[in-house]
């Protein structure tokens, strides 16, 4: 029985799979598409198909179906890692009673909302008793799931976003990380030379969009499972058949919009280049937040932010917006790329200061989740922080604390994933350019395919088989996260 | 307990209701946006919901909730009608046994793919062993639900479309309009003048579209709940408060966009004015094809293609286009838009020969569900009838019985909708002209406001609240569909 209970738990999770690819797409439209009149019955339509799915997910039958496939002795490799990861969402999914996931849900909903106009006001103090709703609540989870799972509670929460890597393992790569990175910073801002030249113009944007659909189409994104569209706040979504990637588009500024664009094709190639032969089921899925965002940064940062692709996109800005002059020469556009300068603002730093702001978050909301920080004093420990790994204090809560949906969002744990992200695309980028001398070299005439070939094989095509980010860096790379790729990365293009 | 059975009831139906809904935004994404590689991963997700709402639908928990509501006394009457509504839908979904449905579904696909060959080629052999598959699958399930629902097996196929109205209560509309309509057709022939002016030029889509706009929001269509988008086939979906239409444009046709937007702004129009407050119950969805299509024909064929409407559109169309001279005349304009002329298409007919076609059809579909008319004989039969019909018999059987996908889809009773929808529209434009005298000159300055606002107390915000077509006639006009307005109509309108 327990051959016929492991294919009865494909077909409950094929079913659930599609349901969350329904719900993608009604996310996508959403965002991109919807009139405001529909956002009623568009939140009863998303709350009804995730309240499906988390029946779905949470089915005692399922338990029992676990159960028995446990204990069968023929599964493949492939199936092991798909019966885990079943097992893995199961208890993820049954560790918190259904009142408090509730709670969590209309906790969440109002904190969101609340959100909005208290960072516009720059107003904690309006937000805490929300916040704090939320915070309790999610502690309260966070116990639950790690009880169930073997967990300490804030690894609980680490869990559900870059499964297998727990804080005590980010802890050794973020002291790592700080036992350099302030040194490299002062000497990279004492290095870095005057301002690049602006790029001024005006883009219009239908050339914007040309040339964003050019450079995704240079990559290997395949717009017959794909598109390109407008929101808001770009994201990546969809499904992997059907990849659909966001921007917004600044006529007085090409470089925002190119730039994101670019970055989230990274992430779509990573779900365009999921297995075909897995793909409704939970080992054919991303393997969690981190190596998505490793996948995002190794197009974005690693490739498109080098020396070689300045070479390669300076000649296609100058054709697509009929600018010229010594600000469109590569080494202009190279160098204000990488300009390094810090700032208040996470989403608008760059790749030596990011770090920082996520080391910052990592810390607050451990102390946060383990009681030892009290959410009252949050905008006084956010302050030090920053002076202390930064040396920059914000004047406003606006652009401290209340920066970030996250939080309020529900989204706790989610935060160092960034960095580990970016850390993990310099290590497969190494990895790619060893198989591959000519990388680099390919890149400069806008030839990504050895890179992207690369990391069809090595990263995109094992989805979550490895059963975390570390297991699939040893597998690509031979070794577990290493900080030394990342700073040997920021070394070269910064001092280098 | 049967107070909590009706409001469990109520759970569940809203339940299956945003399921539906999004269905319905996922069934319009393919249309409209979907790339072509997503094809099979949205044809998995559809499936998948289809499969979750049939199972809610069917759950037998249902039918005792049913049984238990059935006998409350404190219902009150919309609540009473809500509840008929429910039990209609659950004695239709449980009369098919799983696996007819899950045969028919297949069958339906194969019979699909197969016509869309056949129908190019004419080749009406090749799709006959299909479609006798798919018809006896039809009439398999139309005797299963006949019995369930204590209905002759057609009568229930056409309860399915348009509730409450058998094919004995069709008969009599039918034989009372081929009493005068074949004599009206050749008496409009012989009084109709020479052919109007061609509307010649160059239409861009830009300038459709704004002109498409500028009507729909003239009409009262709500674009904060609502959209206009192109899609190969027009039609209107989405939900209430999301109702999406679409149309396609011909840059050398101004007409065929325009009068399809109309169209289908006289869809969205009762989809945004049903009752908000039973937005996800039974009660609170249309009315049936028949009531749908009324409301469609009221904007198209009864406003908007009126000697007024011409006279208030003109100057805009001139001005929308830049064109001029005698063809864009409101005289000319309103020649083109009435003129008849018997032909081989349905969906190209004009209103006068439009019956001949559905009076066919209807016979042909009754006939292969008795029995009586074997299938392989449908292309002489269709030959027959049009010949008798119309005068007039299709050289091949793509312009003959291969020309409409209905059959092959397994859309079996949904035809004579279309004509009692026609004829609905005139009796309901008879009434709201009755309580509006003015009406038809307000259409003439493009005030829409004295119909609109007619249909949305008297069709649109009585939803299914009759439970028939008749009904809801009866409550707007004071008696059930009455063949005598379409012929007062078409009189006035082609022999005035």
């Amino acid at each position: 029985m327990t051959a016929e209970s492991y294919a009865e738990l494909e077909r409950r999770f094929a079913r659930m799979s599609k349901v969350g690819g329904a719900l993608g797409m009604l996310h996508w439209d959403q965002s991109v598409i919807m009139p405001a009149g529909g956002a009623e019955a568009r939140g009863e339509q998303l709350a009804t198909l995730r309240l499906i799915a988390h029946e779905m997910q949470t089915d005692p039958a399922v338990g029992d179906l676990l159960a028995a496939a446990e204990a069968a002795d023929r599964l493949d490799p492939w199936q092991a890692a798909n019966l885990r990861l079943m097992r893995r969402r199961y208890d993820h999914a049954t560790a918190v009673p259904g009142r408090l996931v509730e709670a969590l849900s209309r906790a969440v909903t109002r904190c969101e909302t609340v959100w909005r106009t208290a960072r516009a006001d720059s107003d904690f103090p309006t937000l805490l008793p929300h916040l704090r709703e939320v915070l309790d609540l999610t502690r309260e989870a966070a116990v639950a799931k790690g009880e169930r799972l073997g967990l300490a509670p804030y690894d609980a929460l680490l869990d559900e976003f870059d499964p297998g890597r727990p804080a005590a393992r980010i802890d050794a790569v973020f002291a790592d990380l700080e036992s350099w990175l302030p040194d490299l910073l002062s000497r990279i801002l004492d290095r870095q030379g005057p301002p690049p030249l602006p790029t001024e113009g005006r883009f219009p944007v239908a050339a914007q969009r040309a040339l964003g659909e050019r450079m995704m189409r240079t990559l290997g994104f395949d717009f017959d499972r794909g598109r390109l569209d407008v929101s808001l706040h770009p994201f990546s979504g969809g499904v992997p058949d059907d990849s659909r990637i966001t921007t917004r588009y600044d006529e007085d500024d090409y470089a925002s919009a190119l730039m994101g664009v670019l970055h989230e094709t990274g992430h779509a190639l990573y779900e365009q280049g999921l297995p075909k032969e897995w793909r409704y089921q939970p080992v054919g899925q991303d393997g969690g937040m981190a190596v998505h965002e490793s996948q995002s940064l190794i197009v974005e940062m690693q490739a498109c932010r080098s020396r070689e692709f300045a070479g390669f996109v300076a000649p296609l800005l100058r054709e697509a917006f009929g600018v010229d002059g010594e600000a469109w020469t590569p080494d202009n556009l190279y160098r204000a790329n990488i300009r390094v300068a810090p700032g208040f603002i996470r989403v608008d730093a760059d790749e030596v200061t990011y770090p920082a702001h996520i080391i910052l978050r990592y810390r607050l909301e451990q102390a946060l989740i383990g009681g030892s920080l009290d959410l009252a004093d949050l905008p006084e420990a956010w302050g030090e922080g920053m002076e202390t790994l930064l040396g920059i204090r914000p004047p406003d809560d606006r652009r401290g604390c209340l920066q970030d949906i996250h939080w309020p969002d529900g989204a706790w744990g989610y935060f160092p994933s960034y960095t580990l992200g970016a850390m993990g695309a310099a290590q497969l980028f190494e990895a790619a350019q060893a198989a591959h001398p000519g990388l680099r070299e390919a890149i400069g005439r806008g030839d990504f395919a050895p890179l992207v070939g690369w990391l069809r094989e090595h990263v995109h095509a094992r989805a979550s088989f490895d059963g975390s980010a570390d297991a699939l860096l040893e597998h690509a790379t031979g070794r577990p996260l290493d900080p030394a790729s990342f700073r040997r990365h920021l070394e070269r293009r910064y001092l280098g």
